[in-house]
């Protein structure tokens, strides 16, 4: 039995991510493929080079795409700056805290961690006494982990990692675009993203930048490979291992050099630009205090409907709340509910609070007026059916409030 | 400057690929997203999963999608099969032998390999031999290399890896699709593709079959990451150096346990479950037909050009020819014309056949005869721009006359 045509049911994807593409970004995904060194497949190469520039605050030459969904560029990242042996130090403060320390421990680094309870982030002195007590050669730290919904504040960070020379990357998967981020002024060595959290894409392409000092680590563990090798290229045998997340290739392929490396993942390099087109034409700043209004919308909306929030609101992302189940919910058959009545889908949980909060996400194309209100709604009715007392319409209107205000 | 929306120019992509994607592709790279844990998506998955089992010719449960080109499934088979150390053995006829080397130093193997000039095969004799003398854990073969259009026998190799206890690997990245493969019949532990080239879609996604023999030896280097660790859950010592590439953690992502790795690209999962529809809906065999017709056309055309073709006949893929450049026709000036002119891509070359040869595909949704003959008869009069004496008509007549037979 071979199964019909692809047809998605409708959803609103109201979860931690991933959420729904903006629809200039599923038209782009379905543009006509080109060659892979044609004019305008490099030139698009290009732009959205520059586009990303502009994303992430930085004059960075090294701006591209990692073939893979967010964590290929984290590890990209790690296995490309990371010797072995060297030593890493990564603050955890949720899943994704540990996915940095796991993925620098395959990277063969001596792993240091330091951690806050789940619902809090770091103060920077606490990071600062760690680098200190450690003396790493890179600090891993994520913006925001969607786990815990938490924002580490990463502006002062940099210059504490400059002052001990230690290179400084973060995933900021989660965050960038809906949270502020700049990765020039506050010092960034390496960023990586994802296209499916606030950019409002599909997943499978990891944005990525890196500084002029991470260039140069990278660059002196350079190697071209046997095959398209030329007298005269580098051929260090300190080489990273991986090829497939080797820095040093995937910049020599999108640099004016094009040697062939993978080969460019072409519809989801449209869907990247596109991506990065919409919120430049938004504008970066409208774009992230269209996120924080949506965000503070759900909040007083879930509020109002009695729900006790998780974790630190002082140091929340914009895009993402997540609350306690109330008494009596069963949490997984309600999102169910919500799922198969409504169409509308929110998050479950990763670790200590799987099964104790849910999380609502208002990010991309979803961190809009009409998608936070029609989730209120919809939680409205599923928390009645339960039992649970909620003012009638009180989700909404508080949200509406934020709106008005 | 914010450039505007994507719109690429029309392009008849007759190149070694990537090529163009079937039309119904990329309307499947158009449809909405969902959650990552909707039911609609772990549906589509499991769909996928049986599709390409039919495609592979395999039993196999673990045959999914790695997020990624063809070259992060060779990767993940890679990393995932060879411990530091392991000796593997590469039997290396083109470009790609060197990059499965490559990945394999990479993965710390002892790797050893033959070679055969650019344009023939290796004699199954010469593989057994090399395997008695190595004593490898892994043999890993390229069943097409795109560089020298040469297709490896592959039906008498799993039987010889088998009677040695050696794993056998093939990248079938250029054959899959539009060359016969039998992953079962043939005795495979891992094979691995991509979707730009005979499978009709866009580069991004790796489809990977394993057997049961390689899942043992995955899984028992099985580690579940830290932050969603249970009780119990394995922790080998021996773990993958990747984590996006440990195939134990997607086979557990794919798999009735569903746990959490990499979010699978969903727009990419949508091409690649298209593509496979497409090729059993005309039928498997058909359509391996279809690129044997398109193949000898586009081969009898260019040899009524007056074209030398390259390498040994006997051994070349359906999909893929390689014609010496006629003396006195810049290469470069020509394939510019070809595509600025007429829209068509042909493709250049590496390494030792850089600039002494043209390779010109057949594949996917351009496996068809309006495809072969506008190529050959554009192809006719930028060859005549450089004085090259072609008999008019020469080319489309050969290859309508194969059509016709």
């Amino acid at each position: 039995m071979i199964p019909g045509p692809i047809d998605p049911p409708a959803r609103l994807l109201m979860g931690p991510g991933p959420i729904a593409a903006y629809p200039s970004v599923l038209e782009a995904l379905g543009a006509p493929l080109v060659g892979q060194y044609d004019p305008f497949m490099t030139a698009t190469m290009n732009e959205t080079q520059e586009l990303y520039r502009a994303v992430w605050a930085t004059a960075n030459e090294a701006t591209m795409l990692v073939d893979g969904t967010s964590r290929a560029g984290i590890e990209a990242a790690m296995v490309s700056l990371i010797r072995p042996g060297d030593r890493v130090l990564v603050p955890v403060f949720g899943r994704f805290g540990h996915l940095l320390a796991e993925i620098a421990e395959r990277a063969m680094a001596e792993v240091h961690t330091i951690e806050v309870p789940w619902g809090q982030v770091f103060p920077v002195s606490v990071i600062e006494e760690a680098i200190v007590r450690v003396k790493p050669t890179l600090l891993a730290l994520v913006q925001g982990d969607t786990s815990t919904t938490m924002l580490q504040p990463l502006d002062e960070v940099g210059a504490i990692c400059a002052a001990h020379g230690v290179l400084f990357y973060s995933d900021t998967t989660a965050s960038l675009g809906g949270n502020a981020f700049e990765a020039d002024a506050w010092g960034l060595d390496a960023a990586t993203a994802g296209l499916q959290k606030c950019l409002g894409g599909p997943p499978g392409s990891a944005p990525i930048t890196l500084s002029e000092r991470a260039v140069e680590v990278i660059r002196s563990r350079g190697r071209v490979e046997a095959g398209i090798r030329e007298e005269g290229d580098p051929e260090a045998t300190d080489f990273v291992r991986s090829n497939y997340f080797d820095l040093g290739m995937i910049m020599d392929y999108w640099g004016p050099r094009r040697l062939n490396h993978h080969t460019e993942a072409t519809s989801m390099l449209y869907a990247a630009r596109e991506c990065a087109r919409v919120i430049l034409l938004e504008g970066r700043d409208a774009v992230i205090e269209r996120h924080r209004m949506a965000g503070e919308a759900m909040l007083a909306g879930v509020r109002a409907l009695g729900f006790v929030t998780f974790g630190d609101l002082s140091h929340k992302m914009t895009n993402v709340v997540a609350v306690e189940i109330p008494d009596g919910v069963p949490g997984d058959e309600a999102r169910g509910a919500m799922l198969t009545d409504f169409g509308i889908e929110i998050g479950t949980s990763f670790g200590p609070l799987h099964g104790r909060v849910w999380r609502i996400g208002t990010m991309g194309y979803n961190a809009r007026q009409d998608a936070v209100t029609t989730t209120l709604a919809a939680l409205e009715e599923v928390l009645a059916r339960y039992g649970v007392s909620v003012p009638a319409g009180g989700g909404v209107d508080a949200a509406l409030d934020v709106y008005r205000a």
